[in-house]
């Protein structure tokens, strides 16, 4: 019996209805495959703002750590926008990402069979689109010093922020895009805006040296303005993309959308020692919270991530995976994917569904 | 008579075939609407390094101020791929930017009903499409201080670029944004990142403040990830958008492949005095220069913005988008919008095309 401890930020809006169904999920295949869970919940973002008054109270920091990973459901929304930037939801995320040293973001937009018409692209421009974009996600203009509002000899005020990577920062995060490519299609492209920025030049420059070790892995680059044309004009001619923080954001985002259906997609962020933190791509929906009518999917699929990426256990990831697909060819469908012909399931009767086929 | 002098920076790859075609378009309309243009060539890009070795030579800075307006065709190629940085074709049209404060960019992004299919989107998604970026194109982090390789106290290399904006600079492209708008549909977005970036903040202040002098345009604001999501799920959503350098060099280039058709694409850089320098959306597209393949429309319209928005002459510039619409209508394509039906031309015989209509 292996036991593992599993944090729980459900965080705001939907939050807490999809990480029910996911802990559902995990309950129901944890004995098919010998594993039992340890869950403890912590609170995150605005839950814990209003709770505590800090969007990450350092009792969770600690929590997260005393675990072998975290699952984060969504943080936010419109009650907590107008508070200054160091209470707000996302300097939680900023912090956690930080806390934990979670520095490599593995984002899949990956267009599933079934759910082809959701895209805003052409069937045949999307089908069989498999991308995974590998984001640096403690470095660059995200952290990097100095950075604030300040005032010039003119008295005019000057915002600045400092894009900046060392070559180490470089060097770890493009093994983990090669070793990750390596696992896929054994093609990576690597996304910088290197005929204007220096640090894309060094950039470049590292993940060239570190070619050498991957001779299996087919690398190129693209800079950033044209990687976002391609990604709209061809989509299938990426496998894995490797970029810094800020690029990783807009792109990642830019990919999962090419899917039409965000309400699918997991993601995993990993550190070097330590828990890994796995959520969705989507938001905290406030619009939508409390309705049972948010798409548990993408919570679940992060479960799914968290298993095989987190915890090293491929056989519940895939069989979670496959549950997820089977629920899809039985036409059932949530609210934001609901089409002619299929079922419109709410969000408890989407868990109820995947436990029935597991 | 009105006369107008032109500089001309035809550069490399295609561009002389396309500088061409729409210097006759110009000399065609000039009689009809009392003009005359006074033509001067110079060099730039790759043509001026191999040249002069710097490609942008003092003498063309000094024909381009000396002038009413400059077309750029393209620069660049693989030919001068792997030059040190200072001596590349791109170094020269950040310099071209630079030296004439080109403040001002302004990207339309437009779906013409001729071209509909070009697009990886599905036609229902695209059609009416029509957004106009506004590009802030000398500051950001394409200029900020510090920037370059630096040797940190551990011995590692980090490479460092700032991000950022003043008071000023952004009230100066946030007026044209708002401006730009109130002549279009009345609706601004402005794309920054401030939930992470202070200089965001800085942005997003400064926009709001400028907010109460254009009570006519509505105003809002997007993360620059959800942009770039919102312009692959519904650009129709878009009518003008306000953004920095960076940001704008992304998002422009998405919402120009949104398009399909980027052989049709021009633009617009301008300065508060002096010329602006009017080019197409493409590169120099070395793989067919020479070989009479080229689409000179882009670079045809980019002919009309120089009248419409650097001479103020919107007669002649509607004249030539007038008769780009009718060539369309005809069924004249060159190869890259080559479709069932329709007659495929070289890039000369489109020119003939056009004046063929004029
Ligand atoms: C909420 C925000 C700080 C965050 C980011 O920019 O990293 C989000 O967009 C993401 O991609 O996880
Ligand atoms: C060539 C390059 C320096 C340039 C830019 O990044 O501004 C180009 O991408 C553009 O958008 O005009």
């Amino acid at each position: 019996m292996t036991s593992y401890r599993i944090t729980l930020l459900a965080g705001d809006g939907i939050g807490p209805e999809i990480m029910a169904v996911a802990v559902a999920v995990l309950k129901a295949v944890a004995p098919q495959f010998g594993l039992t869970f340890d869950f403890t919940s912590a609170l995150m973002g605005g839950a814990a703002i209003d709770a505590t008054g800090d969007p990450l109270p350092p009792e969770t920091l600690v929590t997260c750590r005393q675990s072998d990973a975290v699952l984060l459901a969504a943080i936010g929304g419109y009650k907590w926008d107008n508070l200054p930037r160091h209470l707000r939801p996302e300097t939680g995320l900023l912090g956690l990402r930080a806390g934990l040293g979670l520095f490599a973001n593995l984002r899949p937009a990956q267009i599933l069979p079934q759910l082809i018409d959701a895209s805003s692209l052409k069937p045949e421009i999307v089908s069989g689109v498999d991308i995974m974009v590998v984001r640096e996600l403690t470095g660059g203009i995200y952290f990097g010093q100095p950075k604030g509002i300040f005032s010039t000899a003119s008295g005019e005020k000057r915002g600045v922020n400092t894009m900046a990577y060392t070559e180490s920062e470089i060097d770890r995060i493009g093994r983990v895009a090669f070793e990750t490519a390596r696992q896929r299609g054994k093609k990576l492209c690597s996304v910088d805006k290197a005929n204007v920025l220096e640090v894309s030049q060094l950039w470049r420059d590292r993940i060239n040296g570190l070619a050498q070790d991957y001779p299996d892995v087919e690398l190129s680059h693209l800079y950033v303005d044209n990687a976002a044309m391609q990604l709209v004009r061809a989509p299938k001619q990426f496998d894995t993309i490797v970029t810094g923080n800020l690029f990783g954001d807009i792109l990642s985002d830019a990919a999962a959308m090419l899917t039409g259906s965000i309400g699918m997609l997991p993601s995993a962020s990993l550190g070097s020692a330590g828990p890994g933190v796995f959520e969705p791509v989507h938001g905290s929906a406030p619009d939508i919270a409390g309705q049972n009518k948010a798409n548990p999917l993408a919570m679940v699929l992060s479960a799914a991530m968290m298993l095989r990426y987190g915890l090293h256990q491929p056989g519940p990831a895939q069989a979670i995976e496959q549950a997820v697909f089977t629920v899809l060819d039985q036409g059932k469908r949530t609210r934001d994917l609901m089409g002619p012909g299929m079922t419109l399931l709410g969000c408890q009767e989407m868990g109820q569904a995947l436990l029935d086929v597991l």
